[in-house]
Parts: structure tokens; C-alpha cells; sequence
């Protein structure tokens, strides 16, 4: 099932999507049962980001390829950041490259988006706290990275953050493809059956240190092939099963 | 004025102390025009932590002397890191010390709450936007931070994040005493004017980077004296002017 959120008649709607065309829901939440008689093509809605997160928990280095080109170490445990909710933008919009930076990357990562509050998930739990997947593009301020040492400000900026195009609730999260182009050109092409650590054992270990809350998202991490942006591209990353997350960059204005 | 919240009949109200009462007002924000007749002595409720935050935005060793006890440079920017939403606790709630770590430290500071969306503030223009200051407990498991390198995980409990006991809207932040007690016995003592940089200089840079909303916070730095706490102990946090914030530590329970 693709679950979607979407702007139908000046408010967020929630919806169910089949072929190309959204059932609207009467909740605001993802309930089949609540499924009402309005059918509107995808083509003619405008979508937001899928979820509405507390939180987003991101995992660096977590393909060793990508630990490899960064001359990093690959982590033991592990190694977890948060980029804030205020970060988050949608499939089509667009990425704003601050001022404050001279290199601007793409990372297109697996997300994971939480259906049910839990804490200290055994990793065969998983899947029962798992509402479904979706592409999730943790952009980066790769030299603000470098300088700050900690990860938030270069992670941070107000849309490095794009999640979607929606939810797909039936996948299997450690035999998928994905892809991340810029300007149609292959960027980053990895199998997410590389993890050095796979999306259960993640959601479990994170839930050892955090409550979880339906609508947050979890950053799988970033497989090798990262790059910088420029004004005008467009990237596009696109994992098996699930969809293609398009979303152009543009400079930011002067306040 | 000294804004709460607080659990009145089973709901959560906010209200405005004055003396020993709290008057309660009848939205979901703090507003003097809409005070109700009810008025509750503040000995007989519970306080919940004074705000909502979508984001706690904390800034790492903004006093010379608490980088030097940490051996760590001073910073030529602020260095920022974030706190999850699931770690905020209350007044009077408890520390809950993870199996994960064998040393959880206090780090008493002062909190800005953010009062109006905003971003790309002047230093000038930040008190405009700050609703007002509490107090904040940057609680952090030393032994994780240090082999983490991210301050996510070692900062991020559930529980990590105490706040309270209320906001208080009149205050110059420049310029407060800030003490923490282990058991009654002082830990720290410092001077908010011994800042690297100051609150105003902290909400204008943070808002260059990220959009903030009524209600985030930010935690704004621990003096020195940072230590260890045991289960049992009693953690009182005082900032003149605003009051004194005080939680309990104790031991995780097996899950």
C-alpha cells in the first residue's frame, strides 16, 4: 500500500494511492477503513512530505564503501544524529543552498517511518512498529561537516531534509535497490543488503535510547557515490519498490 | 510573569503563577487576556515541563572554563547539537540513568523558549522574538559522548532533558547567577555574562540556519563543574530569577 499526503482544496489530506490516482481518507491519519468516495489523479495534487516527524534519527557511515570514502572508520555501534523536523520539504520541492556554505551534497538514503510509539523493540519486533519505507535525501553542508565536527549544523539547514514521494507499507528493507541521480547522470547505485547495519537491528538499537513516535523517520545512512549540488540540478533518488524522490536546488536569497 | 504547565483534573492547563497560586487560562497558550477565575495553589499540582519544543537546539562549550575541564578547544562558532523531543522530563520527574552507560552527568544551563516562527533574526531582534528563560539540565552520558563523537546518543535519552520548573517572560540573560546542586552540595556556580556567545548572538545564528518555532528551546551551554550522578541522588538546577529546577536520579529497570 502507498500511503500519501497530499494539499486537496487548501488542506492536508491524507490518502491511499492505486495506480495513479489517490483515495482520499477521512482521518488525519493512514485508516483503509476511512477511505471515502473522493478519487483525485496524483497528477493534479500537490504532495507533502509522507509524515510528520518528532523526530528524525539519522545513522552515519553505515555502508562501508561510503565510511571508505570519507577516510572514516566504520563504527562499532551505530553512530546516530538528528536532523530537526523544521528540515523537512517534500517530493518537488526545492532544495536551498544557505549562504553560509560553499559545498552542498546529495545522500540518498533508505528512511524508515515509525506506525506505533514503542521502546526497547527487540529487532525481530521491528516490522510490527514499522508503519513503511521511503526515500529521504540527507543533504549536507559536506564543509560545514568537516569544521564543526558535529554533524547538526551541516545537517540541519531548513529543506536538507527532502522525504518521499509517500509510505510504501509492503517491502522487505534488506533487498532494495537504490539510486540517486543528478541531473540524470547515475550518482550513487548501492543494494541496501550492505548495511553494516540493517534496518531492524537500527530501529532496535535506537529504541533502546529513544521513545519512537508514529510519523518519525529513520536515515539508513548514505551508500557510496556522494557528490556536490549546484543551482539548477535536479537529483532524483529512486529505491526499488517504492518510488523516485525528485527535488531541484536553488540558491538561497539574501534575507 | 512566570508562565506553567501543569496537570489540573487530569488535563493539561497552562497558567500564570503569581506568589503561590497559578491562575489558569482558558487556551493553549499563554495569554493574559483569556485568564479564567480558577486559581490552584502550586503545592498541589503537578508542573509538566513549561513548553512543547518541536526542536532543542543545544550549544557545546560556550564557557572557556567548562572547554578547558573538557580539554576540548573553544569553539570559533557556535557549536551546535540537537536534543530529541521524547528526552524533555518536567519538574519534580525523574533521571532515568540507561543500562547503556556507566556515567551520566548533570549539566546545568540556561534555556531560551522560543515564543514566535522566525529565522534569519538579528542579534538586535531576538528578544522579539524569545518568549522567556527556564532552566535546563543537559543531561549526558560522559563515557558515550566520548566514543561516539556525535553528542546524539549520549545525549538523547528519554529523560534527558529536564526543563522547568516555569518560563519566566522578564529577564535580562546576560546577566544571572546559575547554580547546580548534587544533594544539596554546590557543583556549579557561574555567571550567564561568562558566555562565549551570548543568547542573542545564539538565537541569531541558530536562526540562520533553521526556522524556529513557539515553544523550541535552546540550551545554551553549561558552565564548569560538570560530575557524575548515582541513583538517588537530587538534582537542583537555580537560575536567578527564574527558580530552582529539581529531579531525582534513579536506575533503569530492566525491560
Amino acid at each position: 500500500m502507498k500511503l500519501v499526503r497530499c494539499i486537496y482544496q487548501g488542506t492536508v489530506r491524507h490518502g491511499i494511492l492505486e495506480g495513479e490516482d489517490i483515495h482520499l481518507v477521512r482521518s488525519k491519519k493512514f485508516e483503509r477503513h476511512s477511505i471515502t468516495n473522493t478519487v483525485i489523479p496524483l497528477r493534479e495534487v500537490m504532495l507533502c512530505a509522507p509524515c510528520v516527524p518528532s523526530k528524525i534519527v539519522a545513522v552515519g557511515l553505515n555502508y562501508r564503501a561510503h565510511a571508505g570514502e570519507l577516510n572514516m572508520p566504520v563504527p562499532e555501534e551505530p553512530l546516530l544524529f538528528l536532523k530537526p523536523p523544521s528540515a523537512v520539504i517534500g517530493h518537488h520541492d526545492a532544495i536551498v543552498m544557505p549562504a553560509m556554505s560553499r559545498r552542498v551534497d546529495y545522500e540518498g538514503e533508505l528512511a524508515v517511518v515509525i506506525g506505533k510509539p514503542c521502546r526497547h523493540v527487540l529487532p525481530e519486533n521491528a516490522p510490527h512498529v514499522i508503519l513503511g519505507y521511503t526515500c529521504c535525501n540527507d543533504v549536507t553542508a559536506r564543509d560545514l561537516q568537516k569544521k564543526d565536527g558535529q554533524f547538526t549544523r551541516s545537517k540541519g539547514f531548513d529543506t536538507f531534509c527532502p522525504v518521499g514521494p509517500w509510505i510504501e507499507t509492503e517491502l522487505d528493507p534488506n533487498n532494495l535497490v537504490i539510486t540517486t541521480k543528478v541531473n540524470s547522470v547515475t550518482k550513487q547505485h548501492a543494494w541496501t543488503g550492505d548495511m553494516i547495519f540493517s534496518v531492524f537491528h537500527l530501529v532496535s538499537f535506537i529504541s533502546q535510547i529513544m521513545t519512537l513516535l508514529p510519523g518519525d523517520i529513520i536515515a539508513t545512512g548514505t551508500p557510496p557515490g556522494i557528490g556536490p549540488l549546484q543551482p539548477g540540478d535536479r537529483v532524483d533518488i529512486t529505491i526499488q519498490g517504492i518510488g523516485t524522490l525528485s527535488n531541484s536546488v536553488v540558491n538561497e536569497l539574501k534575507p
